[in-house]
């Protein structure tokens, strides 16, 4: 099959955590297009099985390929670390996740071999990080946390707030006495926490935010296959975005965080694919 | 159609929560069999539009009706709120949810005529609790408030907790600045926070738990359509559980609240319904 160089870009996540990565996409890959889809009417991913989100995946894959992406990039940690490698040899197309990247500049940038990992329950259950790592470089120790609370806190909008900083205490104070010197930021809501989670962790720590990452690596990976488009990022409707519930929720949230002003976002029935 | 008085009744919810109303079941309807199922795949359902909990309420009531129950119990404040008018007439077998008895007990118990209610976002902005005791008394004045992080409090298990203490000061302030003397826990997770709630608003404002209420209720209904089971209670497994998702830790939590020991939690696919 030859893959159209000019054709978009898939994106997908569970809700609206993906469009941390899709900014990325945007900033660092500009003449891509886009089409995200959030899934919003099943949000959250990282409290559920292996098997429900590999389920889902392949449900949002099968939509994707029907708007006939050139690539995809799974932007959810949990997605990524449940359902890339049982979806990889289903494709005829690339398809890359949110962990490789990270954990591999994580492996870089450690001094001292301490690596900590923080995200879903799911992500962090699931120990690909840890495998990753260890095989980037077997010396690395790496300290796993999941923090529920966070993504519930950012939905509330308490960014910067006394109570969000007493439970970053609580959940990062593991990875002070742990003395890490670089932490993975494993879920895509957790960049917006970064304010608070650099004030607990102190400004030595090394916060990797794995969307710039895996821009990053998208755009290697395109390079490779030759599969960058040739495109000028001025064409009508460059970034598309669907959702399974809330549409309108869902745009008000992308205009905050975009450095694009969304004006239209569809409603679709995943479970038909 | 003839519907059968010992047939077991039917009770679902987003995910555990509804268990609260299944306990208050088993306990005041002892002779009454229960097919339980828990949408654990999906879950939460109180952050998701009314057109999505409408589809997922529909898909549930036809596995229910598989099942061959003799009435259904919307154990999900969100569901009662959103789904129960929308699905009541497509069904020939009597259906109720939380909201109704709990309101009817707050409208019958406030002194002062200000009544509280918490509940999930989509709960407390469809309103319907405020429409049911103004239809009651329109003297009553109603003052609503969703209070996203309970239900992740609770999941996180931090039930007597600093953080949730100063949470529930926050979300409650409005409460005691506007002297409500009766708040309904308009949400099946938050009677596990009782205590808390207690220590915030004080002795003298009654807490409405709308489980228990619900189980009065449908002892009146099953006795209003002589649908009251003439077994006693000891057949083999009276209770069944189902859910969308993660069976073995539904299993586990339901057998930390439930006066029985459940044995078998099968996981269904409820996409296909």
């Amino acid at each position: 099959m030859k893959i159209d160089r000019n054709a978009p870009v898939g994106v997908f996540d569970s809700g609206v955590g993906g469009l941390t990565v899709a900014r990325e996409i945007m900033r660092n890959l500009p003449s891509e297009k886009i089409v995200y889809f959030g899934d919003t009417a099943r949000v959250p991913y990282g409290s559920k099985s292996k098997e429900t989100i590999i389920r889902y995946s392949r449900q949002i894959i099968r939509f994707l390929q029907e708007q006939q992406v050139k690539a995809i990039v799974v932007a959810c940690n949990t997605a990524s670390a449940f359902a890339l490698d049982a979806v990889r040899d289903e494709l005829d197309i690339p398809i890359i996740g949110v962990i490789e990247p990270g954990a591999r500049v994580a492996a870089e940038e450690t001094k001292n071999k301490r690596v900590g990992i923080i995200g879903t329950i799911g992500t962090v259950d699931s120990g690909i990080h840890a495998d990753y790592l260890k095989m980037l470089d077997p010396q690395i120790t790496v300290i796993a946390k999941a923090c529920p609370l966070f993504v519930p806190l950012v939905e509330e909008g308490w960014l910067h707030d006394s109570v969000t900083l007493e439970v970053a205490g609580r959940y990062l104070k593991e990875f002070k006495d742990e003395e890490v010197d670089t932490l993975i930021l494993g879920c895509t809501h957790y960049p917006l926490l970064r304010s608070t989670i650099r004030t607990v962790m102190g400004e030595d720590v090394r916060l990797v935010n794995p969307a710039y990452e895996t821009a990053l690596e998208l755009l290697r990976l395109l390079k490779e296959k030759d599969l960058l488009s040739t495109g000028t990022g001025q064409e009508e409707f460059p970034y598309r975005f669907y959702v399974s519930d809330l549409a309108d929720k869902f745009k008000d949230f992308a205009n905050s965080i975009l450095p694009y002003d969304v004006e239209m976002t569809q409603k679709i029935n995943i479970e038909k694919y």
